[in-house]
């Protein structure tokens, strides 16, 4: 067991090894040449584990990073089986990161490549109350740069988003525009609203990172609830005009926006029952799923 | 002595340890949260230092990743000081890697933060003939991301150079343009091209990495050559309207463009008298450096 300097205990495998070592020149920190994922696992259960998976492997397909669903399942039962003697629970929050492994010359991949796989757990985080309560978002000074190639992946080049969270606002997540001034995404979360009782959220064709809760909110819960919905590209002023709007992830589920400001304007929403739908859809899957 | 798997030998530095270890956790490799220089020393002096520190040292400040002056300069020489009795000459390559450091809650940077240093050697590539041959570009099919926050920075968010790099075609140098179409910059090397007696080399606002051997270029090869020298906003066109074109960097100096290919058409340029004057100022002041 090891302990961060925030004191909260973490335990870490790299390339199958418990506590291993990176070695400095592996491409993931020399270049951001990988992928990761965030997972919530509820003993030993991943949630929305096949969707994580997916988007991970086609992320690895779009990059030509070598990865097969064997290994890579094989070596999640091999650090989720170490976790109970090391003294975690297999309850947590697991952060993967796959990436190119080590050499190449300079910035072309080698070839063949082996890919580095490291897992990371640390506990879940504290239930809050922001579904109950509401969260505030306000209008990132940051806008993301487009590129086409890398949209909808979640690769380790987030410098944007250390960017964004270092100029957030206190009390309020940002939320992120593209360099048109396009609606991307809130920090760590897609964005949802509703309008004449469609469910839309931004096309991510040129940034953003695509959700593992966006794409089972697309593929599930909507059609279950009934309640139609689509991507499409998303203005600012189309967002603030919404009828209800709400954020989400896989690791803390929905969470209403009751405030969005910019520079220029603020607009209120109340807690709306699409949100309401959509959470307890949720959170009806995740008890029937682990409960 | 470590060597890599291609049988190259190797030597690391992490926060003052030689052979220390990465906790999968830093910042560097999570999110690309930090910046690296790749420096040419001959016998313990590195060539064009002054640049490369400044580069470094603003680059820090820009992303206000805490670093001072006489840390580096301090882990610089430690490193230095232990080549020798793990086996490496003074000679070789290092790259340094900056990093913000572990902690913060997710994309929130921490605060207080404490910036890990990575110091690698490895040796100096082969004298290599392009100096003389020239090389050949082959407009890239990566187009780069605009990102002003970022412009100019040597960060560690580089897939885009990766993907780049993999696209290439063989035998020739990707020439990248920006989502625009603007020219930037060769992979690995800033861009310069004569028009009329000037040397112009594109203005780096929006994406691209400003070469430590291009801001040596303009602040003491021009002037000593009394050659006016410029940077603006470059169009294809205008670098294929060129009367001579070279590329370069700090490691391997300046090499003549002698073809560059685009889908549509291909130029092909002499040697030229201004490559050949920029290319032995370069030279001479390496010799007189470290003769």
């Amino acid at each position: 067991m090891s302990t961060d300097s925030l004191g909260i205990k973490k335990i870490w495998q790299v390339n199958g090894r418990i506590y291993g070592d990176l070695p400095p020149s592996d491409r993931g920190l020399a270049y951001g040449d990988g992928l990761f994922e965030t997972m919530r696992f509820d003993r030993g259960q991943c949630a929305l584990a096949a969707f994580h998976w997916t988007r991970l492997l086609s992320g690895c397909e779009r990059l030509s990073i070598p990865l097969d669903r064997r290994r890579l399942l094989d070596d999640c039962q091999a650090f989720l089986a170490n976790l109970g003697s090391h003294g975690c629970e297999t309850s947590g929050l697991i952060k993967l990161i796959v990436t190119r492994g080590v050499g190449g010359r300079g910035y072309a991949p080698p070839t063949p490549s082996r890919s580095t796989l490291i897992w990371q757990w640390s506990p879940l985080p504290e239930e809050s109350a922001e579904n109950e309560t509401g969260v505030a978002l306000s209008v990132s000074p940051v806008r993301l740069a487009q590129q086409k190639l890398l949209a909808g992946l979640k690769h380790l080049n987030r410098l944007e988003y250390v960017l964004a969270a270092d100029a957030a606002k206190a009390g309020a997540i940002p939320l992120l525009l593209d360099t048109d001034g396009f609606v991307v995404e809130s920090l760590s979360h897609n964005i949802f609203f509703t309008r004449e009782g469609q469910v839309i959220t931004p096309q991510l064709v040129s940034c953003g990172v695509e959700g593992v809760l966006k794409q089972y909110a697309l593929q599930k819960i909507s059609p279950a609830l009934n309640i139609p919905m689509r991507e499409e590209s998303v203005s600012l002023a189309q967002l603030m005009a919404a009828d209800e709007v709400f954020i989400g992830n896989s690791v803390r589920g929905f969470w209403p926006v009751t405030l969005l400001a910019s520079n220029s304007k603020s607009v209120r929403w109340p807690i709306g029952n699409v949100f309401r739908e959509f959470h307890s859809t949720h959170q009806a899957f995740l008890k029937s799923t682990h409960g």
